[in-house]
Order: structure tokens, then C-alpha cells, then sequence
């Protein structure tokens, strides 16, 4: 048995551990500052469905090399966390050994819901672990598997589909609502993803669920709500996570009511030397200031780096989540950044609504072209822009989304973006005359 | 002759033109939009050096159609505006048609600078006028020039000599200071594009001029202060351009000491029913107030956009130009926002500089990964971001620079960029934790 003392202890080595690290070194350089996981490796959450066929299914291609914390001197240690004694300020792991810390953060993430359906527990049903020896399992099955079924058409689903799609399996994505995505898009932006899926061969059933997984040794196929069977050598289960609360619950730190740690705008716990961060605390909106169940890396780096910064000294905010995100279908990217408009409907406000299609180049006639859609939502009363939606070529929605999140963060209203700034060029984006985000706010003032 | 009337003028049908005008008749759906220009066609203006290889030298792939303005029941009429009779309000044509007018907006552009070189009148020495017609007698010599040389490494320079080097000539660039694009960018990313031209086989020559171009039925070679002598088939000419004031100033109105035409905040002249838009008319530094030699298409388009909303009413102000603008040079593109270091010490800022390199994709092993450099330079008193670089890959620099550029707009400081909620994805972006804005801002910040 060890008992070892460090200044700052991060429970949880993921997408919100690593930036918690990072960032508390960087202010601190002279603090001690230990990272303790359960896995050996941490593997990059986001690339998890892109080992399908874009990584030849090589685990090894997403992991996260250790040297970005030791080659800051971060301590890593694989053990896992069984308890915390909040009043002597230590923990004790799995192994039996005793950590002392000045300050906790516990990032300890989520695990992937595993819905009630009967045959889920049959052999070759996956969820989406981020866990390198789970995985190994999962990805050392896929190329054995001619039919996968996809439980859940949300991003893991769409991603996972989307990839598997370049390769050699027949896909399949079972979803409950009327759309894929959409919680995160509105439905003429899904449509779009979906057309965009099914011509990869993507075989989508909306408005249904999976009743059943049946098969004897491994599953043979799914039977859905609507009746239909499909063959499947192999389920994904994508419906979404559920935070990791236990140690926080045991050692008597409060929960929310919508399920993560209770955190403060500085994401302290309801103890002042313990911080909560990604997927295991409760975000909340931007906008509403209420409780949001989005978890996101995003999210999770963001509220790492206000952890880091404040482990010692309290230095900054979190001005709530605005949820930004960006995914691929096919050849275009979709992305979104803030509110949706039933997301705005549903809060209540009263919106208008602008959109804009162009080219992303200039002239459309050079090589590459792609069009590029975006659309603005804003507030009609405060006239503030409260999200955005884009779809088109990939790394330019990606990119693109983020100066609308910009926009929204900065709370600039609806006469300040058609004369706001925007470089162009002809091989990289649209003309300054035809430029997308600065029409869609034009569109938007002349429905006012 | 004919004595028409119209609500608003607009002289010039360039990158201030069309928006001025699009913009007006969103606004202002029952007022009379008339513009008028000298070219028959509109040719989009950063488009012309990708004329060259990328678009076959075919002039009608870079016309802007007609169909964007007549589409919107705006008219055009192909003529030259001899004179401004400003209190009669009404314009005389080289038709010697009359047209009152009840606003006018002058987009007259600007024209480039032709050095006074012995021999710049020798046959095959180009500038880069913005006409279809003169474009045509320089694409249609281009096929049979085996060398090209390029006297100016801005960014019209750069372009052509970026996309002259994709074909079979050889292409050479002579730059008077001591890199290619310096007045754009820190010298390290200078240097960097300088690589990426050489890797595509350009020819650099810097800290050094042409004193004499020389050919006798046409030009044959260029001789350099530095005394080489440089084979050409073909000169192109790109050391920068003057703002066309005649008609502005023959009808009395106010020209700026720097040379374009004066305007308040609103782009209005000392007239005001005559706005000055683009690059006839004086742009000023967002950060100092002071005028500022930036002549670019999204600047005019933006100030078209101001003029456009304000012709009957008031309501869009000039908050000055902040100077967005990217480029590429090989497989990478460069793109600045603000001042570069040079700049804000010349204006007298102390700053502080913060850089972040990561790649463009996460994980890294990902196909296609492009690493991206980013530098933001922040005011050191008020901590206020004054500037930012990137080079990367296409358009992905395209598109960042324009998440800086609002930041620069807003105003943002240092502390609220590393919590900026950044959207990610393993296609299309970095990491969350890797995020390269946000470190740059980490890195800035510990440097303090």
C-alpha cells in the first residue's frame, strides 16, 4: 500500500481530464498535479467511430499519447478510484493505495446507456465504451460482421454509420424519432444528413424501435416496432450516456436533479476543494441558465480549462454551455452552434429566422465547388443571435460554425453581422458579396 | 441623349457595387436601383489570378452574372460617368446621357500602379486591370509565355505566380523588401509561404527591384537592382493600386490626404446624398481611427453593405476596418486578421504573442491531416486581442481566421479565449484539448 500526497488529483484521464491538467499546470507550474485512471490508455472519444473503416479498425491510431501530460510533468496513475474521504482529503483506489490531495477534480465522465431490450445482452451487442480493451472487442468483431444494425440516430449512430458505409458492411440505424439528429438540428437540416447517408447505402428506419435482439450464439437480427426484421451479425447501441455520479454520490457531494454533480459557475462541488467537469457534472445553458443534458468533448475540454485555471485561485467563469458541434454525413458536414429552433420555441422564445445558400468558392466555377447552407436564429425581442445551423463541404462547416458560436458567445445582435468582417478568398470560401453568414442575417432583417 | 431618373445611382458594378446595391433594394424594395459601369461584364476581382491554370485561362469562368443584380429588379446600364453635376443631382454619361439622380454612390474602384521601369511599355508587360477585355489580351499571351515574371510578391503577386506554377511556365517573382507578402504578415509565416512557392517551383527573388524591363517586339528579360537578369516572355505587374477620385474630385468633393475619397461613418461624402464606397474612398483602422491603405474586396463589400442600408436612412455605421484577408501558397493557406506584430508596434502598442501548432484533424493518424499554426497577438494594457495568423490547410485557414476576426471585432481579451466554446470534430477540426485558438491564448497568457 502507497500513500503518496499531491496538490491536485484529477480523477477521470478524458476529454475533460487532460485540458483540467494541462491547464492547472500551466498556471501552476510548481503544483503537483497527478491524473489517476482507470484505463491504460486513453483513446480519443470523438475519432471512436471513425476506427470502423477511416483507421482499418487499428485502436492504436486513437489513443491519446500519455507524453502530452508527462512531457509537462503530469503524473499519470492506472488505478481506480474506490472512495473518497473528503474530510482527511485523500482517496483510495482499487489496489489499496491512499492519495492525499490539496484539490480534487473529478472528471470521472459517463457510461453509455444500456436500454431494456430483450436479447441485449447477446453476443456481438456493442455500446460505445471509451475504452480501449471494450473496443478491442468491438472493432476485432466489425470485419467479421456483414449486417450492423445501429440502435439510436444520433451522432455516435450517424458517425458510426457514416463510417462503417466506406467499408464493406451492409448499415442500418433504427431511430425513434421522425429524424436522425434531431435534437441537434432542425428537420429540413436532417433530411439533408439523411439523404446524404442513404446515398452511401445507409439504411435508415425512423419513427421505430428496436423491440428485440434475437440470436442464439450471436445475434441474428433486430425486430423493430414496426415489424420489420433486420439481419445483423452485429448491434451498436448509440442512445446516449448517463453521467458517472457514483463516487461523487458516496462521498455525500450533491447531485443535481437532472443527474450530474451539482457544480457552481466556478465548477466547484459543494466542497470548495472538489471541481466536477464534463460528462459527470451538470452543465447549464447559456441561454436559459437551467440545466442541459448536453455532453459533449467539447463541452468537456471547455469546463476542464475553467477547472484548471481556478484549482487554486478562482479565475474564471463558466458563462454556461452553448452546445457547439459539428458532424459528417457523407461528403458534407453538418454543424450547429447554440439553440435550434424548437430548442427556442421550446424555451419559449419568439424567433426570426434567416437562411443563406452559396457557393465555397469564388467563382462557383472552380474546381471543388460545394454549397454551403447556413441559417441564423435570433431572439426577436433582444434581437440577439441565439444559434446557428450550417451544412457543406466538411472541414469548412466545421470551421465556419465557430465564427457563428463566436457571434453567439459575444451576444451580437442581428444589425451587427451583415457588416461584420469576413476575409475571403476564392479557393477557401464564398465572395464577400455572396457570403453566407452575412445573407442569412440580411435575410433575417427583411422578415422583421 | 436620353435624361432618366433614378432613386439611387451607384457608379461602379465591382465588390462595393453589388452589395451596395443588393443591399439598398433589400432595404428599400420600392425605391429605383440603377447602377452603371464601363465593362461590359463584371469579372469577380480575387478570382483573376486563378484564371491562369486553375481555370484554363478561360476569362467567362470568373464573369459575375448579371442575373444576381437584374434578378432583384436592379438595372444595369454599361456606360462611363463623364461628370457629377451635384446640384442639378444628376450624372452626364460618355453617351452623353443625363441621369438624375435623388442618391448617388460612387464604387469607382481603383486602377493599378504602373511603375515608371524603363520599358513598361514594351509589349507582354501586364498589369492586373479589373476588365474582361484587357484580362483577355493578357490570358491569351499567357499559353505562349514559357517565363513569367512577376514584379511585386504581394498577394496579387503571390496568387498568379501560385497558380502560373501548376502549369508549364516558369514563374518568377521579384519582391523589393526583404520577403514575399510582409506587408501582411509576421515574417516567420512570410517565409513559410515563401517554402510552400519554392516547393511549387517559383522563383523568389527579394530585397530587390527591376530597374529596367527589356524587348524589343516584346519583352525578353528583366534586369534587377541586384544585377541579375531574369528571361521573360511576360511581365506581370503587382506592386498595388490608386484610388480612382477623378469624377469625385472634379465635382468637388473632399479627397483624404492619404488619396481616397473622404467619407464619415455612415460612407458618406461631404455631400450627403453621395456616399464613397470601396476602393475609391478612404478606408479607417478599427483599432486607431486612422486611415489605412487596405484596398480589398471584403472590406469594399462591407462598406457597400453600410451605404447600401443607409442610402434613405440611416442605419448601419463604419466601425473601421479591422483587415481580413487570406491567401494560398501551395497546398497551404495563410490567412491574417488585425495588425501582425510589426503594425501594432508601429502604432505603439506594447503586445504580447501567444502561438499554438496542432493538427487539423483528431486523431492526428487521421488521412489528410494538414498541421495549422496560429498566432494572436493581444494589446498588452487592455488585454485586448488586436490581431491574429494562421496557416494551414485551405480552407481550413479560410474559415478560422474568420472565428479570430470576430473575436478581434468583439473585442474579446485574453482571459475569455481559452473558454471559448470551441464546436470539434475528428474530421474536420483539432482536438478539444488541443485546440489551436485556444492555446495560443494559453500560451499568450503565461507569458504575461
Amino acid at each position: 500500500m502507497i500513500d503518496m500526497k499531491t496538490d491536485l488529483l484529477i480523477i477521470g484521464g478524458g476529454a475533460a481530464g487532460i485540458p483540467a491538467a494541462l491547464t492547472a499546470k500551466s498556471f501552476y507550474p510548481d503544483k503537483k498535479v497527478t491524473m489517476i485512471r482507470k484505463e491504460p490508455k486513453a483513446v480519443v472519444p470523438c475519432g471512436i467511430p471513425y476506427i470502423s473503416t477511416t483507421l482499418n479498425g487499428e485502436i492504436e491510431k486513437d489513443v491519446i499519447p500519455d507524453t502530452m501530460l508527462t512531457g509537462k510533468r503530469i503524473e499519470i496513475i492506472i488505478d481506480e478510484v474506490r472512495s473518497i474521504e473528503r474530510e482527511s482529503k485523500s482517496v483510495t483506489t482499487s489496489k489499496g493505495d491512499q492519495i492525499n490531495y490539496d484539490k480534487l477534480i473529478l472528471a470521472t465522465g459517463s457510461e453509455p446507456i444500456v436500454p431494456p431490450i430483450p436479447g441485449v445482452n447477446v453476443k456481438n451487442v456493442f455500446s460505445v465504451k471509451k475504452d480501449a480493451r471494450y473496443l478491442e472487442e468491438l472493432f476485432s468483431a466489425m470485419p467479421y460482421s456483414e449486417d450492423i444494425v445501429i440502435i439510436g440516430g444520433g451522432f455516435i449512430g450517424v458517425e458510426f454509420a457514416d463510417d462503417i458505409s466506406k467499408g464493406d458492411a451492409n448499415v442500418s440505424i433504427v431511430e425513434m424519432l421522425p429524424r436522425c439528429l434531431m435534437a441537434a438540428f432542425d428537420e429540413d437540416f436532417c433530411a439533408k444528413a439523411e439523404d446524404e447517408l442513404k446515398k452511401e447505402g445507409v439504411n435508415i428506419y425512423t419513427n421505430c424501435t428496436a423491440e428485440a435482439i434475437i440470436g442464439e450464439e450471436k445475434v441474428e437480427y433486430v425486430k423493430l416496432s414496426n415489424k420489420d426484421e433486420i439481419k445483423a451479425d452485429m448491434v451498436i447501441l448509440g442512445i446516449g450516456v448517463k453521467p458517472n455520479v457514483e463516487l461523487a454520490k458516496n462521498s455525500g457531494l450533491k447531485i443535481s436533479e437532472k443527474g450530474g454533480i451539482w457544480v457552481d459557475k466556478y465548477m466547484r462541488t459543494e466542497d470548495k476543494d472538489i471541481f466536477a467537469i464534463g460528462d459527470c457534472a451538470e452543465s447549464y445553458s447559456f441561454f436559459t441558465k437551467d440545466p442541459v443534458p448536453l455532453r459533449l468533448a467539447s463541452i468537456a475540454s471547455n469546463e476542464g480549462r475553467i477547472a484548471g485555471a481556478n484549482a487554486f485561485k478562482l479565475r474564471r467563469i463558466n458563462e454556461g454551455t452553448i452546445g457547439t458541434f459539428s458532424t459528417m454525413a457523407g461528403n458534407y458536414g453538418f454543424a450547429k452552434t447554440g439553440l435550434t429552433q424548437k430548442d427556442a420555441k421550446d424555451f419559449g422564445y419568439e424567433i426570426v429566422v434567416g437562411d443563406a445558400e452559396a457557393p465555397d468558392r469564388h467563382p462557383a466555377t472552380l474546381p471543388g465547388m460545394h454549397m454551403i447552407k447556413v441559417r441564423l436564429i435570433f431572439e426577436k425581442t433582444t434581437a440577439q443571435l441565439i444559434g446557428g445551423e450550417i451544412y457543406g463541404s466538411g472541414s469548412a462547416a466545421g470551421c465556419m460554425i465557430n465564427t457563428v458560436a463566436t457571434m453567439v458567445q459575444n451576444r451580437m445582435i442581428i444589425d451587427e453581422i451583415p457588416t461584420f468582417q469576413m476575409g475571403t478568398h476564392p479557393l477557401m470560401t464564398c465572395s464577400p458579396a455572396n457570403c453566407h453568414i452575412l445573407n442569412a442575417a440580411e435575410d433575417a432583417i427583411s422578415k422583421l
